[in-house]
């Protein structure tokens, strides 16, 4: 059992560390020369322009004014600053709502701990149950319900409180899901036109011997929906094409990294050995090689462009297929066409940066079935992953690694090891096990088909929940005390589990407080230094970079990364709503955990992050659902709990919590989801409505012509899609903020241009 | 332990009493007097008319002619000559359908059965555990997997025998699925025009302060729908309204009872006391009594039919917008109008008759609240059901019996009434206590607000078949063998309820058997008799009929009664499935039965009942659902079974069976659900295109003009609108069958006539 002591250690530890991240942050950020790497997004909205290009040398690599290290965490309150709305235009609405969940954490927790501390921890305290036993433990635990004597009346407080925070809960989150359904609304209605809002998907268009995809679809749209078709773009399966350009993009890099290096050293052309990684085989002079190999691509992907526009079997039977009217496109995605419901597959046509192309050309057969092999995998996935975290925990307690290597035992006793070695080593074995995993879910997500890089985003984040559930909470609650406990429980019964978890829960609470310590504070913290994008950014820089574009091209702003972070939050909204009756000593850890991550993420998005589509909140229900699966997982574990402690009278109470819960989630569902959903039609005649009386003459024929052109046409001939682009992503005029705003080329996202 | 003499003695019971009852219907069904009982639909549909009317006086009431009580069961083939679209055009889809639920068990279960009698009954009966076992057991167990030894390796038999089912069970219901849906299809796109196809029902309009709710829908409609909208209809509520007509119907049956009292006997005119029951008070002269309260009513009648028309407060926030194309219907019926979810809903309107008026005057923020209340309520409702029944069947076993009452020893012992009582009496008690209880569950679904008869058949019938489940199938599985158990099995495991229940299943053999013969057998021979109808029709024919149309409206077809009929099917579905491996004796019962209600519904459905609505076979997706829960429930069971067989390698096995059951199911899903939920726009679209070809000049606001008038009103002034009811009512010409055919009043359904 971890002492006081033991945590205290470990927040220092962190705290320090959390600091030191903050210190190497205001030193390197205001260096001139890492300007790209923490402020891309001025840059991506051409508000500010590269400080390399004015001044004296030195300066403009390093600062030079002494004044500005002082101030070294004013970034803090400039963060926080800027008022919604703007950042609303600054940044989407994605980014603004994400930064509400954090908020949202904030508001929960913050009057729960206060209740918490008020009245149960003396009530806790002021018993001696812990100081009679014969069981070690340590002071946090005087603090928490294991202090309570078994068939206690006290626990009526745990139970009054239990209900109190319930309702706490699904009132903010009421009042959140509100606003923010009010927020979407308000965005969708004041956004300019877009192409999305005309537009269509189309998917299974069936086969027919006697006519083209395209004539099909329009032939099928003007019998169907006379009044409203415009116009269509069947879709192109240019996956190889693209790639063959992705290839491309890639030698030419090398070419220009060769380059480079010949134009610093003249005197020697650069060769490169043609084997294996460069490592044997005949040298050859490199930039010769790879302008050949760039040449013999070029000729490569001319003739794949001209066999994917030509060749019938290159065009998927699917089609963007876009309406005079909102109206109409509101009316087409949410109908069925054919009788028989597996063709002519309507839906929203996703923001053209968000669509995913690759995903557009399988056919709609292969879906349940790929669906079927990824839920069979990520099962495994999911309880295979298990056994090596339990591994790791049960040997990253101190007696374990003592038993399994004896001779380290002299050195584990020294006081500051031990208490490092129990702050510190299971949430790191933890943080690298799961390092790994997003990508794979993000593989998973893909190979199931879905069609936006949203959707594919919040499908990853779900699995990612379910799977830091299951062996993140429920792993170190069970496994993490004893390995061999994890057997017993598979095949333990079901009924059994809320008592074993509930058990066990007050006896986890010091290791989950250190977790959030490593992961929460210092993770945290050291997301505002991106060191990976500073690193890459360099090297770029140092060895690719010729031109002012090819710097544009090296910034690698990231974005939220919502598959990851969103998990990350909810794990914390479990914890707390867990631990809220249970230990209240674990309430402030997560609250400064909120509110370090609100500051840094607002940072973040302000000045850093580059969203690459613009989803409209559309992954609020999934926010809205996963804390109230973990409300009802509290609610239950503190059922459990309570019926090993002889409470037995509190059962029946306890289970109309998650009645309640279920219900008050099922009110929700009904009053706000389908805001997130669909599109009301009333909406669209306004909308329509307002748009003729305004632009009569408008040509929206010409502005959807080529919104739905696969990004790899695009990239090809840039100069005339640049255009195009720049006609409906223009924002309404920014107001400008302190930084230096001088004009530059906005980028296009990084997906859409790759 | 029932031996085979026992099940014998029961089968021969319940045969006889099956036969009894064709013999009693044979004879009774025959006599003139009783034509309208077992015949109404033919009445109904006007191809009947009263044998009373001409013959011979005593010819008139009884069959003299003695050759046809010779071929007493000349009915059965009769009932199966009738194709089935000729049954379609008779009947309706729904009971074409239905019936075809009883044939999906014969298609199911008779190849099940022929594997399970030629490969598994051999590799069950030659083994002997039973017998070097200490326990008791019957010749039953030794033909089911009882028989073998744990750990044997002869359980690969059933294991495979159950993979072989799932597919067989899986492939039929594929199979089946696709042609109903294919015949609902059909149906709706041969079927005449209806007002149905127009209409859309808008709930929870807005309250607004400047507009009624007729102006603010009109207003609504021609904005957003501004090419397709029509007309609409407001809802009155005119549940007082009509409560007080029904008033009046009862008082004038009483009137007419004295007054037929008084014509047969003169000379003395009735009275009746005015005080409880007519048991004290003034006595006064009855048929003034009657007539005077009569001409009360109707002055009522009149204000309150003036109230609700001239009163804004009895106008509903609900109104019928018809629209000028079945494809604007389509539309708005499928999308979301208002950015507020919860006002301005559109739903598919129900066909006029099908229409539960009470429930439209709810607003819709009461719905979520009744939902839950219902939830708790059935919850409640289900599990303490439980105890009276295992009270009862506890003391209905032999055992049970004596030591309660050990007076009656000698007489149980005596070996007639031993197997009488354990044959009988456990299916008997469980029999009664389910009479009550359709009767609750659909005032449990009225209370939730369904706004269609058919909407609430179907939702009473899954509640049905959930309570089925729990008390008739898990309550007598468990409880059954031991009342005690019962609460042991309230603290027990989750995980553990497989094992227990799989471990009790081959036991409950007998005591399910027996059921399957008193409620299948039997009782659905009984069905045939109609003994309720036939009393209540000879009584009000005696008491109440005047005329030839109280004649009719004396008749009472019935229906087929969807929320008491298909979850019992589902329960023979449920116990073939799981007995089919575990002890396939039950099948060849479960077959009889299947084979016998077939019979007997078809008769009945061609000759008795008359549907209230035509939903297109709506329900089919339940059914199909709940056949795949049985398949699931079947894979589970076995696996706890065999898991305490030690034949653990097939765990994993097992385990994948419902893996694929559930992918199936939602594989169907997708595939079919949707033609029984949506209406697809093409096929919409093509009707209107023909229709605007054929009938140019089609009044179709006359023709939807008093469609969704409240029946209250329409039965008020009848000579309008019957007129406007048998348009739409008018079926396609009959081929006329081997019955008298002499055309009279056709009449409306009892609903929508009240």
């Amino acid at each position: 059992m971890a002492t006081l002591n033991d945590i205290g250690v470990a927040a220092a530890i962190n705290i320090l560390s959390a600091f030191a991240f903050f210190l190497a942050f205001a030193i390197l950020r205001i260096q001139p020369v890492n300007d790209r790497v923490y402020f891309p997004k001025w840059y991506l909205k051409g508000l500010r322009s590269s400080p390399l290009a004015n001044g004296a040398f030195v300066s403009k690599f390093v600062n030079l004014d002494f004044r500005s290290y002082v101030r070294f965490l004013n970034w803090m309150p400039a963060a926080l600053q800027m008022p919604e709305p703007e950042l609303i235009d600054h940044a989407g609405l994605d980014s603004a709502v994400y930064l509400r969940i954090y908020m949202l954490g904030l508001k929960i927790f913050v009057p729960i701990a206060f209740l918490a501390f008020t009245i149960m921890v003396p009530v806790n305290w002021t018993n001696n149950t812990l100081e009679r036993s014969s069981l070690t433990y340590s002071d946090i635990d005087k603090l928490s319900i294991s202090n309570i004597p078994t068939g206690s009346r006290r626990f009526w407080t745990h139970l009054v409180m239990a209900y109190v925070f319930t309702f706490w809960t699904c009132y903010v989150l009421k009042r959140e899901y509100e606003i923010v359904a009010a927020m979407r609304l308000h965005f969708l209605a004041s956004e300019q036109r877009r192409p999305d809002q005309f537009t269509v998907l189309v998917r299974n268009v069936p086969p027919d011997p006697d006519e083209s995809v395209s004539e099909l679809v329009e032939h099928f749209f003007l019998v169907n929906h006379p009044d409203h078709y415009l116009s269509h773009q069947v879709v192109y399966n240019a996956n190889n094409f693209s790639k063959l350009v992705d290839e491309k993009k890639q030698i030419q890099n090398w070419l220009d990294f060769y380059q480079n290096k010949y134009e610093r050293n003249p005197s020697r052309r650069p060769s490169l050995k043609t084997g294996f990684l460069g490592l044997w085989g005949n040298s050859v002079d490199a930039i010769d090689f790879y302008t050949s190999k760039i040449e013999r691509l070029s000729r490569d992907i001319s003739a794949e462009r001209e066999k994917v526009t030509n060749n019938p079997k290159s065009i998927m039977p699917a089609a963007f297929v876009s309406f005079k009217t909102r109206w109409g496109a509101a009316v087409c995605a949410q109908t069925q066409q054919s009788r028989n419901p597996t063709i002519w597959l309507t839906e929203w046509a996703p923001e053209p940066r968000d669509v995913y192309w690759e995903n557009l050309a399988i056919p709609f057969v292969f879906l349940t079935i790929r669906r079927l092999i990824v839920a069979v995998a990520f099962f495994f996935l999911t309880f295979f992953f298990m056994i090596p975290i339990a591994f790791v925990q049960s040997l990253a307690n101190i007696e374990g690694i003592e038993k399994a290597l004896p001779f380290l035992k002299p050195i584990i006793e020294m006081k500051g090891i031990k208490s490092f070695i129990q702050g510190f080593l299971p949430g790191i074995a933890l943080k690298i096990f799961l390092l790994f995993l997003p990508t794979i879910l993000m593989i998973m997500s893909k190979f199931e088909g879905y069609i936006s890089l949203s959707a594919l985003e919040r499908r990853s984040a779900s699995r990612y929940y379910f799977f830091q559930f299951i062996n993140v909470f429920l792993g170190s609650i069970i496994a993490g005390t004893a390995f061999q406990q994890l057997n017993n429980f598979i095949h333990q019964s079901t009924n059994q589990i809320p008592k074993t978890i509930g058990v066990s829960i007050p006896m986890k609470a010091t290791f989950f407080i250190t977790y959030i310590m490593v992961d929460g504070w210092a993770g945290v913290a050291g997301e505002i230094l991106r060191l990976k994008p500073l690193i890459i950014y360099h090297l770029k820089n140092f060895f690719l970079v010729k031109t002012e574009k090819d710097r544009e091209e090296a910034m690698d702003p990231g974005t939220i990364g919502f598959n990851t972070g969103e998990p990350q939050i909810q794990l914390y909204f479990l914890l707390g709503l867990v631990y809220a009756v249970v230990t209240p000593i674990l309430l402030p850890f997560i609250i400064v955990f909120f509110g370090l991550a609100y500051v840094i993420y607002r940072h973040q998005i302000i000045n850093v992050y580059n969203q690459e589509y613009e989803s409209g909140a559309a992954f609020w229900p999934d926010v809205h659902a996963r804390i109230i699966v973990a409300l009802i997982v509290s609610q239950l574990l503190l059922m459990g709990l309570l019926s090993t402690k002889e409470a037995a009278q509190s059962t029946p109470l306890l289970i109309t919590l998650p009645v309640l819960t279920i219900w008050f989630h099922r009110f929700c569902k009904g009053r706000y989801e389908p805001a997130f959903v669909r599109y009301p039609l009333q909406e669209a005649m306004m909308k329509d409505t307002l748009e003729r009386a305004r632009e009569p003459n408008l040509n929206l024929k010409g502005f959807l012509q080529s919104a739905y052109t696969h990004p790899v046409f695009k990239s090809a001939d840039d100069s005339e899609s640049d255009i195009t682009m720049e006609e409906w992503e223009q924002e309404p005029a920014l107001i400008p903020t302190k930084r230096t705003s001088r004009r530059c080329t906005p980028l296009p996202s990084k997906h859409s241009g790759s």
